[in-house]
């Protein structure tokens, strides 16, 4: 994906599933896809509307000072009471969204947020921070009845590219720019940043930022983290900006304190980001296993090579199924390389050569790309993964309107450990799923990012879901899944944020003295508790 | 370097001057030395002994559980108070050591360490951590008396690889395992861990940690921060034991919190570290650039490539003559590449081309090893800078004992910066000496590190002494030069950490808000304010 599809204007976003309404899959294509899920609905539950739910006026008022910035409208409040995991699909579906904030702030400036901090301080009013509204994890919901009222900090009217360094491949860019308006005002200069999450149409740099964003690359720098050269933080304390810099060894990296902190800290409202050439080569290809085992070992030795591609994406049997890349049971692995500076058809030529020595089978075809931006043609199994790519999230929520349980979730682990963590999760949360519904469910995985050390599997569950019961289904299976990570030492996420959900993995993970030394930073930057309560900290 | 040169055993370390005292330039060397930089004595300073310092008996005695691990002998204590600074040096020389710490501790393990940190929480002692006492920013001394006494925690007794992952290219490696020893045990593996400082002999990967340490590789992945995989930190508050993992984005990374934390959060005594494969090909060049300018422009281009030398290290016209690279008044480029997989012969020569295409001239001569950890043989402009490289901090104790102004410092900026900072610390400083002393300094630059969006500037300064004001003298040139940083907010450090000789420079860079977190991190970590007093914080 490269930003460069031309976007209809007045498109509607949904308040209650993911994306464009325009593209929600509909009445007859859910019921057909139910088809394929045992144990599902005969009919979909009905598209859910604002105006059935029992929205209370706010329970604060803001200041004449801040009136402009601040709007109590129930469709925007609706819209930004979630973000977009199952669960909370699955909860709209059913009339029973999270607390809708009382809310909905958009300062157009730092000042703007800075005033609407020490107006909540004052009057504890917990500020969510709210970016593209993407979360997966629990993140922009306000749980709890700690503070008076909730207020949605929604942060896309600061979406500009203030300033270019063209020699120095880096710009300043407000927070709230989403990833196409992002692109589109890099492209001018020849520039990109290339992160390029599923999530790229709606969600934000601020929102990158503050959890930690997974991208493009499937390989080297892959978190966002690593593109960032200085920040601006507002915090209730004051305002953090630290220096542009292309590295420091001038103590503990302030700028790695604010990044994964998801609003806890402070509002990210802009950052000096490193850029990147727009790739002028580009080159692609699918790789079949009969071996899912040795697949693995091809991908580690891939990602310990100097190869770096691009794109090094391993599905699993079932996961090649799904997005239509291979359905004779092999896992396909999607290789991808790109380069501004010189062809690369030799570096994948020989990434396929390595492939074939762990009994990988490739056909021949390539896919090469040459141009501005454009997404490189590759052979049918690549296309088919990357089209199933940016129409999954759709397809899950007309899932969900089947009472399906659908979701996904990831990790990461050192390479000892990912084959039996893949099949732990496998047997654990089927034999789960069976059990609670009486049906097979699927569980599919895939890796999405690999590094010399480890990967990155990413889980797809598919199951028939218990009427009214759906989202507690859910949660007992992800405790299942949350067990089995726990029990081989790998994270809660390796790029869907902690939030709210992934809260119980988290405080099992997070080494002590680290969650005292980010209570007390919290407690230094946040001393009245307003911020994204219940993320991180309590 | 690699790490393979032999170690003839039962070397002596110097308790004042730089590494081995074996390798010290002798009277006659120093003088030669002196003769070339006008203004110095006609004779060096005494060698310095212990046995001339007043060296009092400790304040404390360490209880009977602890009594194994603990030292009071006056030149062990003597070789712990300070690192080896310029002002180290010369201040030992003057017979004006800093505070010598009461006692060394030698840990065995991290229950010792714990033991220690307990003991002296309860009896208000200063805990300074140090591994190889390479520090040349105040970062293993004490300074103030606040406390009842000092104890230097020594870590070296733990210097082993406890396990290895040859499939995930990863170790477990004791905190205070010094440079060859670490790679000595790797080596039985196939495995390195490729960081390779100026101080290699002489630091531990635990001093590596702390301080955010930048090593080998030129572009890339310069600093010590990628390669590690998780973390033991001893604190007053707890143990802290992040997760093996490749990759999360679980918050904040808590890693990151005790990376450059310098021992004032804790003591680091263990690591998991992402390693390599030993190189097998290797090819290095250096390039002639009449003008600095140009010079620069090449290696913005290199950096800003996919060609990614290990070493890509630019000596300006007097940085070359004086480690004789060039005697010409060219500025040198010193280009290396490396690669276990494949030959590197073409991304050399398409450095070379893109260094020819800014004025570059090369002579054709390039330098290839292929083997096992050799160190390339290279033209005579490498072998010559690689030789320098390592002899510079002895032949800068010699300078020192002929009462010379000889240090080095560093920084980072972004390419918009470069060329005016380099400018500014050349002209600004050199006119500070030359007023103070009434003789020309010298003050050359190198660049380090580069980065696509910026560059890391070392500067070397020799200038002539004030008899017995030397101290105060570089600290006078160094704030002139601490202004210029500031000015163009180039960072008070990018590899050589704070210490105390930067807290001035580093308080005014650090974004407040930051700083409210380090204080309450460190006030939930060391409630007793026990660790490093005053680096980082107060």
């Amino acid at each position: 994906m490269d930003g460069t599809t031309a976007r209809p204007t007045a498109r509607a976003r949904s308040w209650w599933g993911w994306g464009w309404t325009d593209a929600h899959p509909g009445d007859a294509e859910c019921v057909a896809m139910g088809a394929l899920l045992p144990g599902t609905l005969a009919r979909p539950l009905p598209v859910p509307r604002v105006r059935d739910l029992d929205v209370r006026g706010p329970a604060v008022e803001a200041p004449q000072s801040l009136a402009h910035l601040v709007s109590a409208d129930p469709a925007d409040r609706a819209a930004h009471a979630m973000g977009k995991a199952y669960r909370d699909v699955a909860r709209a579906l059913r009339g029973q969204p999270g607390r809708i904030p009382d809310l909905v702030a958009r300062p157009a400036d730092e000042q703007g947020v800075a005033d609407l901090l020490e107006w909540a301080g004052d009057r504890r009013i917990a500020v969510v921070p709210y970016g593209g509204g993407s979360s997966v994890s629990g993140g922009v919901e306000y749980r709890g009845d700690a503070h008076r009222a909730v207020l949605s900090l929604d942060l896309t009217a600061m979406g500009r590219v203030l300033d270019v360094d063209t020699a120095g491949r880096a710009a300043r860019i407000q927070a709230g720019a989403l990833g196409p308006g992002l692109e589109d005002q890099l492209r001018p200069h020849g520039l990109t940043l290339r992160h390029f999450p599923q999530s790229f149409e709606f969600s934000t740099l601020g929102g990158w930022l503050a959890t930690r964003a997974g991208g493009h690359y499937a390989t080297g720098r892959t978190h966002i983290d690593d593109f960032v050269q200085s920040m601006r933080v507002v915090t209730p304390a004051g305002t953090s900006g630290s220096w542009r810099l292309p590295a420091s060894g001038a103590g503990p990296s302030p700028d790695r304190l604010f990044l994964g902190s998801e609003g806890a800290l402070g509002v990210i409202t802009e950052a000096w980001m490193r850029l990147q050439e727009r790739p002028r080569h580009k080159a692609s290809a699918a790789v079949a296993f009969s071996d899912f085992t040795a697949a693995l070992r091809a991908v580690r030795d891939l990602a310990q090579s100097d190869l770096a591609p691009a794109n090094c994406r391993l599905l699993d049997p079932g996961e090649a199924a799904l997005s239509g890349a291979a359905h004779d049971g092999c896992s396909v692995l999607v290789l991808g390389f790109e380069s501004a500076y010189e062809p690369v058809a030799g570096r994948l030529a020989r990434a396929v050569e390595l492939a074939r020595s762990h009994g990988g089978r490739h056909d021949g075809s390539t896919g090469a790309g040459r141009g501005r931006g454009e997404a490189p043609a590759g052979d049918a199994a690549v296309s088919a993964w990357r089209a199933a790519f940016l129409r999954m999230p759709y397809l899950r929520d007309g899932l969900v309107r089947m009472g399906a349980v659908a979701e996904t979730f990831e990790t990461a682990a050192t390479w000892d450990r990912v084959p039996a963590l893949i099949d732990e999760v496998r047997g654990e949360v089927g034999a789960a799923a069976l059990k609670a519904t009486g049906h097979p469910a699927t569980v599919n995985c895939r890796l999405t990012h690999v590094y010399p050390d480890g990967a990155a599997p990413y889980f797809t569950v598919l199951a028939a879901g218990r009427p009214g019961g759906e989202v507690a289904l859910w949660d007992d299976l992800k405790a299942v899944a949350g067990e089995v990570l726990h029990r081989h030492r790998a994270t809660i996420t390796h790029h869907h944020a902690v939030g709210r959900d992934h809260r119980p993995g988290y405080d099992r993970q997070r080494p002590e003295p680290f969650a005292l030394a980010l209570r007390a930073a919290k407690g230094a930057l946040d001393p009245r508790g307003i911020l994204n309560p219940g993320v991180l900290v309590d």
